[in-house]
């Protein structure tokens, strides 16, 4: 169940039944020579959609620009702020809170998320602690969980992968974003064959690390059919994460 | 041109022979007994990605939660408070300006948008109004039009709905809707039939005032095949004000 | 009656036969050759003291500086950063809602305002709307009215001053200025005659676009008597259409 | 010179001959039985408008709102919180220096903003010590100076008032506002004839020690003369210690 | 009593018999050729240790970097902006509001921070001032005092070191770090004897004036022994200044 | 060398040498019915001294308050809201890149501070990656380390304390605050012996699922003498990765 294609009504009755959504979240960001600038909200969109459909969940709209900044040496990368993105994560939860979601759930498709994702709950969580009318206030929580880190998915990355998946422009992710959209594959000779690895600050820090953009990876061993498994494994992480989130 | 579906090398490439981007921006909000919470993005995206095809521009990620205060009564409409949104244009237009890109055009499908919308572009302009070292700054400017504005657009929309159009949960946005999401397609019966109009201000006085959501419309006069039609439309006023925005 | 004439004891008086009160608000900027920097706080001051006066309703403290950073290239012109403009508004409002204020009309001098304003007014009922305890807040209403928008004055100034009106230092609010402050009745050689018209963004932008600061007006055409006259046209429609608002 | 009432050409000139400016700035609260809301604004504006004419130096607008927070217990006060004002004037400032003004004086009506202003000015000069590109901004140095605080009207005011002067609604300053507004004279019986004094937080907790709004005042002493004498002794304190500002 | 050497359940039983706390509040700064950078946190540390220890009442840990954007022009100094510093006294103090405290003692030691504290303290009154659930809110009043300003400390200050004394790097508060750390005793020749004295505005400014960082002082005249005895004069002016704050 | 028992000439000589500085940064909160509530900043202050002994290298001022609003339902903890951290993070480094520091590590004491740094780190980083005129920026960088993340650390842990560390009110850390402070030291019986674990949101939470406020630790384990072998171990895990993040 989407959000965005749903009516208020049909969510009033959804609020019925279960006090959870997830929320995809993700980063415009360049990956690579052939990877998307949208990889990282395609990945978890698609994924939870794929879990959605057959748990029955609601999935909302897709926080679909996150901490990119380091990325910004590359045209076309988009970035928030991690203050911007502590006060639109605040909002989004808010406002769910305020019709009785009690759960809400992060699906991530970007690492360089994590950090701030955890600070805005914090920020959330401390309106609650610091007030003394907190008795007034939803008793919502959050969860954030990224679509790579379920056991199986590791499992096929590793097996598939080995030393080459890296951790940005990964193989994997690209071959999810080729899965959903088969008209966006390209292919480009990869020089190294592996890219890189090391630690970054800012923009001119990670380009000059980075001449084109991947950390670690070969993504050129992407392939589609992969990414349609991957979306299925980590769809099952999904329900089976979100599932006890629900429960706890 | 997709940038969720490009590669930054291809952005490279692009901004070599042109310095403009579509940007579009909605919401997501209750929109009546049969509006999906989505339609404020999913119109602007959809007519965007139809000019975009048609006229090689590059549209960029949906900017998808706008400002919605006045829905919360209605479940699942997600706000950010006008501040936090300010924030966040600012960030999507420094990082684009970082690139090279000095023409932003917003295009809109939430009239609730329009005037936070143009309160950021202000405090965009008043870092290098107020500049000493404005001269290093980008020269990007914005521009925000909302897909309805269009001269073909509202002759359409009076000819085949008259005043049964209203301003929420008009049969316009719900028609083009339909037409891109034919899956989610909803009847119920209105009652009454056109919706009351009015002002108001937070949530509590928008549903005492329109308690089904809609304002002044009658969304079941909306059909697909106009929705079709309104896309083609609004692409069209979309590709030449977008040429005359590019222009100056 | 004026606020800052008026004593507590008055005000809580005041409070028992009426919960409104009328804010001028303008700007500090720059009004071509012969306008005055005060003229959009001169304004909507001039014509609510005259409105007060006959129909017995408060006004406020006049916000004298608003969004004028496209007026920076011209000196004398304060600008306020819109966000800060909306917490200041939002202070304003808290304020008079802390004394039981329950309809605050801005009264506005400046277009450059109104987008500011309304995003101002949006992060007000966001506060309530979001908040689980929006009963313990007052139910303050706000509304904004320009005063070259009341119908007669408009027929007024199409029929004195045409197409050489405009849109910035306008002969119309000259006028009004040179009613209020004869001492202050300034004319040089415009030229050209009429100014250019056309978009802007930032200071450089307008400077170079408009050199004298005038947009499409020949303020030369400014007769102190027609500024007493509009004002008292203006009174007449602030009083009307603060009353529409007083019994929303 | 007034700023409101100068073209921005007359602006251009004058800063050819000087690059300093005085701002009144006030507060909008109560004032006792007696005393007018304006006050604080009415009285560095009256006494700066005295000074200006004979000195010749430019005044701008009036700042006319501050730190009022704890007399918000009493009907008719509004106020800013401190970070409100301090991106406020942070604003003025940045629109001033990018003018060219060097100097800016603030001319305070109101002891509680004291603390806020001055840190106001340690948020504008931080933005320069803390630059590496400092050189690029501009110059500008801030004063702060409260009308009352000139060595010939505390003379005056002990005299006159000796230990009835109290530090709220203080006859001297109820004396210039009927110097300036003679229409706004009122008179109550006071009770106790001289005001409570004492320490504060809140406007609770305001409300309670003082319950008529006066600190250890006795206004019933103003004599409108008073206030003519008292505006003249503070326009010459004020050019001087403004010349020397200039100087420094 | 320390808190940071004490357990959750000691401070609970602490609240039992009273409700204040003292909290140290510094800056680290540069202090002239000998002084040491942690100076201003030093000195309130070591007094209210001092009359910690004698009077049984509660520290806090010491807020150690405040308001020096004027010193950093000398190596080592770190600054908040004061919106900073703001929103840090209002989040310390509310999650002491938020266990019971009802008196907040800030005990200063540099003079940089008295306008900014206020303003915080008015920053957290506003909140309840402005709410209309105010009485949900904790009752904590703040107060500020620095350590030199205590009657027998100005005394002794003034018979020790007279006109050499001067307002920073003062002998006085570098004789109380030299009696806690007496590791840390610097001596250079001074050049002049006694520094200038001035006002400033930023770090270039400052620099420019007082080239060794120190003003209007001579710390040659330091003596550890001296700063025995101003810890024990100054910690009996907080015990009784406190005492009186916890029964206003 | 300890930047608060320091002159700015001994920084200037430093910085000749070094440009590197080392800032401890904990929080202030409960650790359980025997741990300090100071104890996440006594033990990254304890370590980082003993190292800078060895090393020779600088470390600033503690940062003693952090991310805790878990803890705010036990009496004496204090938090920043993240946002307020950011800032002052922001503010820390912002200044110490004006002297020429192009290496900042931050010595942590806190898990719950982990995030808040980094989105910190992110948004200090996100300055220079949007601007400009990044180049005019120091290039400053910023690592975040944990004390108790060293591996010989952790293998210490495991060895004495199994599993029956935990993860809040740990033995290790409170053995590291009785070596520093044995007048704190503190014994009551535990119970139940080893606290439970799990996930937590808020303070009310927090204290429903911890009551005493310990998380799967059993801090009776603790020994000073452990306290001191582990602040070795610490020190010299910090002293090999400060190297390494001087030498990047
Ligand atoms: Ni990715
Ligand atoms: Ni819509
Ligand atoms: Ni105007
Ligand atoms: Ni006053
Ligand atoms: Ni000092
Ligand atoms: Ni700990």
């Amino acid at each position: 169940m989407q959000l965005h294609l749903s009516t208020w009504v049909e969510i009033e009755d959804y609020l019925m039944r279960s006090r959870g959504i997830v929320i995809p979240i993700g980063s415009t960001e360049q990956h690579g020579p052939t990877g998307l600038i949208g990889t990282d909200a395609i990945c978890p969109e698609a994924i939870a959609a794929c879990a959605a459909e057959e748990a029955g969940f609601l999935v909302g709209p897709t926080f679909n620009v996150g901490i990119a900044q380091h990325h910004l040496g590359f045209p076309g990368t988009i970035t928030l702020r991690p203050s911007t993105m502590i006060a639109a994560i605040h909002d989004w939860v808010a406002s769910l809170a305020r019709h009785g979601f009690e759960r809400v759930y992060f699906f991530n498709g970007h690492g360089g998320n994590v950090s701030t994702i955890n600070a805005a709950f914090s920020e959330i969580y401390a309106d609650r602690s610091l007030s003394a009318d907190a008795s007034n206030r939803g008793p919502v929580k959050c969860k954030l969980a990224n679509w790579w880190d379920f056991g199986p998915v590791m499992d096929f990355c590793r097996a598939k992968y080995g030393a080459s998946h890296g951790s940005h422009a990964t193989p994997s992710e690209i071959a999810i974003t080729w899965a959903v959209h088969p008209e966006a594959v390209k292919q480009v000779e990869m020089s190294p064959q592996v890219a890189p690895t090391g630690r970054f600050t800012d923009a001119a820090d990670y380009r000059a690390k980075f001449p084109d953009g991947r950390i670690g990876s070969d993504p050129a061993l992407a392939k589609a059919e992969n990414g349609a498994e991957l979306i299925v494994l980590a769809a099952k992480g999904l329900i089976e994460d979100y599932r006890r989130f629900l429960a706890s």
